[in-house]
């Protein structure tokens, strides 16, 4: 397994855990077409003995020799175990299989923060601290190299992906100000499948309104310390290297539509550079140069632009009046923000095309 | 052009017309994966001599060697020309490309009915009625045949094209009742990307809403025609054979939402067998047994199952109490009802795997 | 009580069960502006003991005497009980409050109906059917007379006020057709405030949908309960009085938006006259002629134009090519369709204008 | 006129012009019941002759005497005059009001700013700057006193009314830091009726995104020069007195949703005090006491809970990690934002009850 056999490679074996919940649905839609990938299994607690389209209405017909397993018979089947469990529940699972030899990409947020870290944000005593230093952080445009030979990728967070990506060229430049805001937007299905008042329909539509914020999202962890990382290290990261973590203030905010974000992040660069918005996208492009799931582009982003893709859309302005910058990043959360980013992830361990299964192109309207 | 070669097949070039609207934004989406096809040229007034992204912020940085041209160098420069620009404004290009010899798919409405029909409904004289006798109506699953070896196919509209598949096989079976009503159901991309306070977003928000309905609207000849030929032919049709043409209340409305179509067709069925929800859902499996982007499915069809998808969901019910039948399809309008069918067709023509470059599973949620 | 007093009438004490839910939300929005009336308690089993503001973030200040009560505190506190529970889980109450000697308006389907359809459509043996020959139905411009010295009003349905009303011209005039069909849609409020997939936002947004269709929705009785009173009765109608009850298929839609229901009914006049757009607007106006909260207009009626209003919008075609009428009712499930038309019972029975605290205008956009 | 009668005042006399754009909508809906005012007139070059519902589906039967005029007939009938006509085009027709002894509540921009800052924003000359100083803002909370006996008020934009709010406690105290940032979204409804690509339904459904943000926004004046005048004078201003102006970043999104905007606010308080969530919403509930029309409350706000009300919700936070205060401020783009306060002003001049006619409740859900 892993070896790289180009196109008459042999199909890998994939097994999901959690592939009941938003994010397996991307992760489904995605695999039905990958060239290089077998689906081996599909777990479920709640679906379990069901077809997917018992799940799933919009694959019906697909994966019909399948039905949602347990997840012991998920991992025993696959080479590569992609969870989209959320944090806590699968972290057994995930070490389970690690211990088994298989290889993982893990959708939660268990091994994205320092266990430390992790305590802190989550409240919880972390199950498998020694399992961190062996992971690695999957966002691939910073984190490209030490992924390929990874055994455990934890995928980043949507809010993180988007924010991190957004702040990452000033971060490089140390230009981060004493004050970086990032005041950030999504979609509903950021919240689960999980039924509440909190996603009812009803409760939800025509409602704009902001949630966790003034340092009470545990997002603000993980984006601090992709940031601290780069100011550390620059462009290419690795995940247990150096670090020169900022404090973030980030503050989410719930828009009534099922997918997207955009993080609008501010912060007065600590440069004595004549700044402009042409000399500030020169920098974003130039910093992101060559990668095919980032666009860094002079009009602002908006998130349509980016729905049921897996790219990010950046751009990026100077307010002279005021000294700030404001730096702005959309994505689909499910797309490059959670599923996308896991095959890319999981493309990378491969050894294949890094882009394999995946969707540049959003769907528009 | 046009002959089969497989993996090896010289990819064969394709120029689009109208792709400045919401079909031609689907067509390039698809048009970028589609491996047997280069796409030679773009036609759009509005936007020529800009390049892709000027138009659909989505697709930054796809077809990046292209501009939008005028119409005559699309066509100079294609084998095959998709037109999606609007009934009346193409059809001299049309006919123009199928004099220069290439073959056309053409998503408006003017080759869809015969010329004494589309005069009648569409209240204008048919500029190129000496062109219909050659052409075939491209409703894939009823038309197969025929539009393999088709010059012109004239692209299905996308209310007949979910009310005739699913009314289809009660037609086949003699069964239309006198009465025919079609209560349908589109999302606003329907009415396309031009301005007008009835496509204001403030003025459509949280409003539902009937139009154009007791015989107004120009599809239900087209929905009156397909049945009319398949209550004389039977499940595989030919554009110019017979037809026994029925009589249809075609009703659509208005949803607040961007994509998808659900017809809800009712019908006393003219029988005097002895129905049943399962006795029909049998009917309707057979009917299209085999057929890849259909799904004859027990559970009530739903408009985002489909979305951004080339699939018809397809489902049917019995009202005892009234002896009504009830039979429902949903599709994405821009897909199966436009953008996907067209490319449907043209892989039909092309000799290439009808599915290739389509999309049969929706983007959900 | 229940004298008409004028201005200086003094405010009569009315209880709210079920405050909690989205009927409970519109009755305490129109009752805190109601001149006649003092509200005297609150229930609410989930919020028992808090203010208003924990359940209704919009109500913030308002009544900030009260906090949610068990149902015994608010019956025996109030002259008149506006019961907003769901069917079944406030019977006992609604008769205790009656046998108290107070008078009710109820919103639940309990004593809609005949307690032998009842039990047929509802699947549960009648608790209390001894009440219902003593109730009447508050459909108010069909049953006004009655309405007025009634201890027991049952609230219609929201899709039975609009269905009935657009088919009710047809009904007095004696021409519906062997087939009736209701093709109605509503917004996502009228499933409630609790919580499921189906009310899921990311589930239902860009999402059309049919549900409990072909004689499965348990309004198909209740608008075929009010027609066939028509039918019998004519324009004044009396709830125990004589009913020629037809068939009708019912057939809902969800719609993705929170408020809102357009019916769409079809039927092929019984009748030789010559029909026509002008002649049936002509009835319809007629029919309804000085009826502050219905308004017939020429225009189609849609939703949007009733959102937050107690109003119906109602207008008619004819079919030429078909012979089908469509008759189309739009209205906010929440006003007309529950609250709304419970306080006009309720005005009514206190002998005040029948309009008061009632908002005939709906929120633009 | 203008002296108080209590319930047996004569009507007042009140021209609208603008009838037929969103903020016109809302004034006519409001005036419908308020006891106070007769509509003399209605102006809208669009819909001159015509009569409300021809422009007002949900108006429909309301002001049957009235049909739409010309300017000067509005102006002529009128004893006030509110003008919802956009900034630029009504400014010769407010002056020629005025100058005719009718008093002005003038829902543009023309006289929010001094004439050089209206200039250096609106990139044209003012062409009446001499009423400028006869003016008074209309941001009721903070400038009551002098609004009372004013002839031409000057009702506040949409935002600067959320974001000057959200802010003014902090600026009383001398604690905004030396960033400031508003980072605010608002529904569709605030672009206006003109149609456009940017408001088109299937461009902006699904889609969230920032627009003129980093100084560009014309708000941004408004929000500085109120803050200013706080920062100098306190709670009571007056709109010619001091000020000591800070630079504000003012930075827009666009929801897919019709009315609401939520202004989230930051700055890093320039005070050596201990600040948590309660000291702050202390202050911001004693800065606001007694206002009914402004609640405070611990929870977050969220636009709905303003849907279609004339109130602002407002909350604040300390992010105790960062330093940071976060104020948010909920309103209705078109209540508070628009008509509502617009009536409220009117109200003042009137020297009636400030909130006759308006509505201080949402409209949930």
């Amino acid at each position: 397994m892993g070896t790289m056999l180009g196109m008459t490679m042999d199909r890998v074996k994939v097994g999901i855990l959690g592939a009941s919940g938003y994010g397996g649905a991307d992760l489904l839609r995605r695999f039905a077409k990958h060239p290089h990938v077998t689906l081996s299994g599909i777990g479920s607690r709640q679906y379990e003995g069901q077809r997917v389209d018992a799940c799933w209405p919009q694959l019906a017909g697909a994966f019909s020799d399948l039905t949602f397993q347990d997840s012991d018979a998920v991992i025993d089947g696959c080479d590569v175990l992609v969870s989209a469990a959320p944090h806590g529940s699968a972290t057994d699972l995930v070490v389970k299989a690690i211990e088994a030899g298989k290889r993982v990409v893990d959708l939660s947020a268990d091994f994205r923060l320092a266990p430390e870290d992790f305590e802190r944000w989550y409240g919880a005593t972390h199950p498998h601290p020694q399992h961190y230093p062996g992971s690695v952080y999957g966002l691939v445009e910073l984190h490209r190299d030490e992924i390929r030979d990874a055994t455990l990728v934890a995928n980043p967070g949507c809010y993180p992906t988007a924010s991190a990506l957004a702040l990452a060229p000033l971060a490089a430049c140390g230009w981060l100000g004493r004050d970086v805001i990032v005041s950030a937007a999504s979609g509903v299905s950021g919240a689960g499948r999980s039924v509440s008042l909190g996603t009812h329909y009803s409760e939800l539509n025509e409602n704009y309104k902001a949630y966790k914020i003034a340092g009470t999202h545990r997002h603000t962890a993980e984006i601090e310390t992709t940031l601290g990382r780069v100011r550390a290290q620059g462009r290419h990261l690795t995940t247990h290297g150096d670090a020169d973590t900022p404090l973030v203030s980030f503050n989410p905010h719930l828009v009534p539509m099922s997918r997207g974000i955009l993080a609008t992040c501010y912060t007065r660069p600590d440069t004595d550079k004549t700044l402009s918005d042409a000399r500030l996208l020169e920098l974003y492009k130039e910093f992101y140069d060559g990668e095919a799931l980032i666009t860094v582009q002079d009009d602002l982003p908006q998130t349509k632009a980016t729905y049921g893709s897996d790219r990010v859309i950046i751009s990026v302005r100077f307010d002279e009046r005021t000294g700030m910058v404001v730096a702005l990043a959309a994505e689909d959360n499910l797309g490059k923000g959670a599923a996308g980013q896991a095959i890319q992830n999981l493309n990378l361990m491969l050894g294949v095309d890094e882009g394999v299964g995946l969707e540049p192109y959003g769907v528009w309207p």
